[in-house]
């Protein structure tokens, strides 16, 4: 351990006692976290990283995180010289990781999913909500899908739904249940999606897609259309995964079919929504 | 557009003629993307990219993605200067992204979501498949939980379990179904969390896993518990949640339950597992 320190001191001309660490706050799992807010000369960064890391290794700690906002990157390269790699990036920020243990660590992987919904709107006329996007992967093809979109990080997905439902084609509506979801990998990049079929009871069948304050919304073409019609389209029969949706959406407004439905639970740790098949727990439970 | 490109021409040495420009891809929404593989100095990685932006913007296109592995992430200071941000970032590279346009961009999301699963694992005995942690969050609490574990990039849920199952407790077993899940919020950093709530048939009852290769294994204590014991511990009377998860997995012993079965369906864009109430649909209809 000595040994760390001394050669930290060797490498740069700070010595051990004038040494500033880096300031950092201990995180529950034996770790420490460091945010860098002010620009700082690469050498000194390299410096103040050296003397903490032989302080931390002192002091037993494990997992070692450093948030580098996008305006301080140049200090990155330091970081990886001292062996941190990347845990992960948002917009404005790149967060690296160190483990100073000798073992494999138990760091939290980085999120790997994405996830998405496909809204099931179906009205009183068994005329179901549908839209022609303009743009994206669709665009060009002269098909009618459901609505869909991302969930936001942060967001519920029934919540989410919702929001989706009133960008892209203006109608209000209120969520009823998950009725079936499907992941696949490598759908964006490396990452992988899930993807939550939900029915949605409408509010208004009014299309106001064109006043929605969302631009996107102007980029889709939006009808309500009778679900025979629906089914009825050559793209959506020559693809199994929506032959299989249209059978739980069917079975699903002919009554016999059911989904999970989110009820808001505590728990020690943080609230949540719990999603499952209250039909079945409450009948002769 | 020649402004730019005179701009860019001022700025660095090299004429307009002479500019080479950055190796990029088109992708299928009108962008470009770019990998860097080898070193170079960041004054000409700035005028490959000014002129190569210059040239993006002469032919209309919209996002630019630029990958830097972990080695060339000295680049990464470069290309924030010229506006771009962090898309996101894995162990070895950070992709930034920038959007040429005027308008709102629409590139993807992030990853936004960590998958986690509980297994519920019972035996022919009515006893369950517990573990006692001796690392992480519950560390040196002594009560019985199912086993969690995160589900990897790129893994199906239901393998996951399975997997995690078996290097947590060396039992093996056969995915049966999700019987719930549940979406938390900041669960990890500012990222959301799904728990899939998954039952599983044993294959065989011995715990075996002192002699598992995961070495997390060895820092569990295992065993089989009479289902009764396992509900009766407080920690788990006093969680609202683990009080849903009892009925659940009690109401699914008992038959009267049905959750989401995976069936593999392929869609023209790829292969995923649907995840449905197989007994409803099939049922009837």
């Amino acid at each position: 351990m000595s040994a760390s320190s001394s050669s930290s001191s060797s490498s740069n001309p700070m010595s051990r006692e004038d040494a500033t660490l880096l300031p950092s706050v201990e995180d529950k799992y034996g770790g420490v976290r460091t945010e860098m807010t002010h620009p700082m000369d690469p050498s000194l960064f390299s410096s103040l990283l050296r003397a903490s890391l032989s302080n931390w290794t002192l002091q037993g700690k494990k997992g070692v995180w450093i948030k580098l906002p996008k305006h301080l990157i140049g200090l990155a390269e330091t970081a990886v010289k001292e062996g941190f790699w990347f845990h992960h990036a948002e917009k404005d920020y790149l967060m690296l990781v160190y483990w100073i243990p000798k073992d494999v660590h138990t760091l939290p992987a980085n999120a790997s999913h994405r996830v998405r919904i496909g809204a099931y709107v179906i009205n009183h006329y068994k005329e179901v909500l549908v839209v022609q996007e303009k743009t994206g992967r669709f665009q060009g093809q002269s098909f009618w899908k459901f609505p869909t979109g991302v969930v936001n990080e942060g967001e519920d997905i029934h919540d989410g739904s919702v929001r989706e439902v009133k960008e892209g084609t203006g109608v209000d509506t209120e969520f009823v249940q998950i009725l079936a979801f499907r992941q696949t990998h490598k759908a964006f990049l490396e990452k992988s999606d899930l993807f939550f079929v939900c029915m949605l009871k409408p509010l208004s069948l009014e299309i106001n897609a064109q006043e929605s304050e969302i631009e996107a919304a102007q980029e889709n073409l939006v009808q309500w259309m009778p679900w025979e019609e629906y089914t009825k389209q050559p793209f959506v029969q020559n693809n199994e995964l929506l032959r299989y949706m249209i059978d739980i959406c069917s079975a699903k407004t002919d009554g016999g079919y059911e989904g999970f439905t989110p009820i808001r639970v505590s728990a020690p740790d943080q609230q949540g929504n719990l999603y499952y098949n209250t039909r079945d727990l409450h009948s002769g439970h």
